[in-house]
């Protein structure tokens, strides 16, 4: 078992410590493969109390990464949810042991299609096996295993963090305290499946993807960010987007009556897609929407979502965003319903928002302040 | 000047007559260019009356055709709205001298960038002037010049139709008696254009697109597939795909844990995408998008929408679906508020439909009660 202090990251070390370990597994995935050994790149901020009592873990997005609350290495860019984790923040490395591991399939670390597969020494590629939310999840009780980490304080995620969030407790109660789910849902409708279908068929229709087995020559960059820039839209709200652009045209004062960028949603969108392909592998994107897709907590309790929750003793806060149309109110409503089902003890919010879904990653005081509540009231 | 009925269409003369004219033009386009000739693909039904006064123009949505009450010759489907034009219909051949007539810019006879640019003897492609909906309903005045109809007794259409149906009056404020609108907007939002860019971009990734000049070679079909995918979704409402698809699974039982289309609305979707390139042609996708993006029926009038409508006499009847969240009910409600302003008389009705955006093209009945009593109350 190999845990690293990444080297380049160590100026990184007053904000948080970037390790990488292989664990030998096997770990015993949904599709029935048994994955070994199991390569997981995390981050860690704050101490482990004396009594292992104060881990909190943050669980990210579909692209998201370890980097919660330090520059990404790549991009240059502060960390993703540096509003919700820091000093004086709802989760505070002065008092939390923060963890914040990139998901199996990802391609920042962690193992996914873009690792090697140690029985061929190439990129796993599309035979890398399916994976889902749960064998994420499996992933990280490794991790924390490996990190002496018994029980949870909080888990906290937003949108597929919520997922895993959620699949937390249903998958380990007695692992969790409280959990912390954002702007997500307990399954993906025929729409979330639809829009995710796009994005692969636009990664597949590039000629560069090759049947995945791209990794020695050009990725497919140009699928990539048409995919890209079609969930993209599904992370804004209409009247977000009518703010921020509107139909105000680029530096020109008039249409070009051509094909370039006219407009300025164009390109925002357009750089939006080209800038993602810079940090994201596309085998991983079809790879990760697959396993939102297949995610739906209650079909994986016998068709009841309230027999996710029976035997956990874990508190819960969900909050949603009125204008997230990706992963409604609605949603988060039936799953406190199921929650009030099940007896297990949950507050809920409805935040308001003009930003849609990306409302959880932006500046929400009103967000913070239901953390901080929900997690000091447990403390 | 040619006009030609199609031969190989007499066989649907009981239903209507496939024509194609030529005009000499020219046409001059909101870009600035002078179009000549230009070429109009388009059907009648019905009998031209004595004082030429029961003409109605059919508009068509974005991907439409002038197969409006006839078997499309590519698919060998019925026309796109047998639902509300034919005997016993709101739109009927015994009463009304029916045109629909296949937009500029399209690719099912009417000059568009897969005809041939008589000053090479190819395709235009991308040579083709860039358009706009304005343009098209000029376009559409020069066949009703050539056909000797001055003034209609309705416009109607859904959609892109309903943009131009919109157009009609403001542009020829005296041709115009009766304007039918049906889940369409004034102007498309900043969330319309980047579904579309996405479409564009989709396009322009496929490398068989050849920037537009793939007319002697493969077309660029998997990249149109994917720009139809991703339009499709938004043309349903989540209710509907939920309705008609849910979660549900292929055939198989289970999930596969790979990457074939594991659920049913990832098979529909991808059948929808690949059946849109047999009958569609790549650079007219592109052309079409970009007009109804840069369709603002305000802007054209300085700024103010009422202002499109006060030369004209015209009774307008807008219609919108709830469920419809491309062009959901607040714009057709903004544009009845112009027309108030303007001092137009209208009626508008949201009807209920689970159906999304092709509520209108689907079987409707109190549409056609709508449409039917508006059109008798003016004749």
């Amino acid at each position: 078992m190999l845990d690293t202090i990444d080297p380049d990251r160590t100026t990184d070390a007053r904000f948080g410590l970037a390790r990488r370990v292989t664990l030998p597994g096997p770990l015993r995935l949904d599709g029935g493969v048994l994955l070994s050994p199991v390569d997981i790149a995390y981050e860690t901020y704050g101490t482990l109390n004396a009594d292992a009592s104060n881990a909190v873990l943050i669980c990210h997005a579909l692209t998201g990464d370890q980097h919660v609350a330090s520059t990404h290495p790549r991009t240059g860019k502060p960390g993703w949810w540096t509003r919700m984790v820091g000093e004086g923040r709802p989760i505070d490395p002065a008092r939390h042991f923060i963890v914040c591991a990139n998901v199996l399939g990802s391609c920042m670390g962690s193992s996914g299609p873009a690792t090697i597969n140690p029985a061929t020494g190439r990129a796993w590629a599309m035979g890398f096996p399916v994976i889902t939310i749960r064998d994420m999840v499996r992933a990280q009780a490794m991790l924390l295993d490996h990190l002496g980490i018994d029980v949870l304080q909080a888990v906290v995620g937003g949108s597929m963090g919520g997922m895993q969030a959620l699949s937390w407790p249903a998958t380990f109660p007695d692992r969790v305290r409280a959990c912390v789910v954002i702007a997500s849902t307990a399954r993906h409708t025929a729409q979330n499946i639809a829009f995710h279908e796009v994005g692969r068929q636009a990664v597949m229709a590039d000629p560069n993807w090759r049947g995945g087995d791209y990794h020695d020559e050009s990725a497919p960059t140009a699928g990539l960010a048409v995919a890209r820039m079609a969930a993209h839209i599904t992370y804004l709200s209409e009247a977000g987007l009518t703010e921020k652009f509107g139909r105000r045209l680029q530096a020109r004062d008039a249409k070009s009556f051509g094909f370039d960028a006219d407009f300025q949603v164009e390109s925002y969108l357009r750089h939006q897609g080209l800038a993602f392909t810079d940090r994201f592998d596309a085998n991983s994107y079809l790879y990760i929407t697959r396993a939102m897709d297949y995610f739906d907590l209650a079909e994986e309790h016998g068709g009841l979502l309230a027999n996710a929750f029976r035997a956990t003793r874990a508190r819960f806060c969900l909050v949603s965003f009125d204008t997230d149309w990706l992963y409604p109110t609605a949603e988060s409503r039936s799953i406190v319903q199921a929650l009030n089902a099940a007896g297990a003890p949950v507050s809920f919010v409805e935040l308001s928002s003009p930003y849609g879904h990306d409302a959880f990653l932006l500046e929400a005081p009103e967000l913070n302040r239901v953390v901080d509540g929900f997690l000091r009231a447990g403390a």
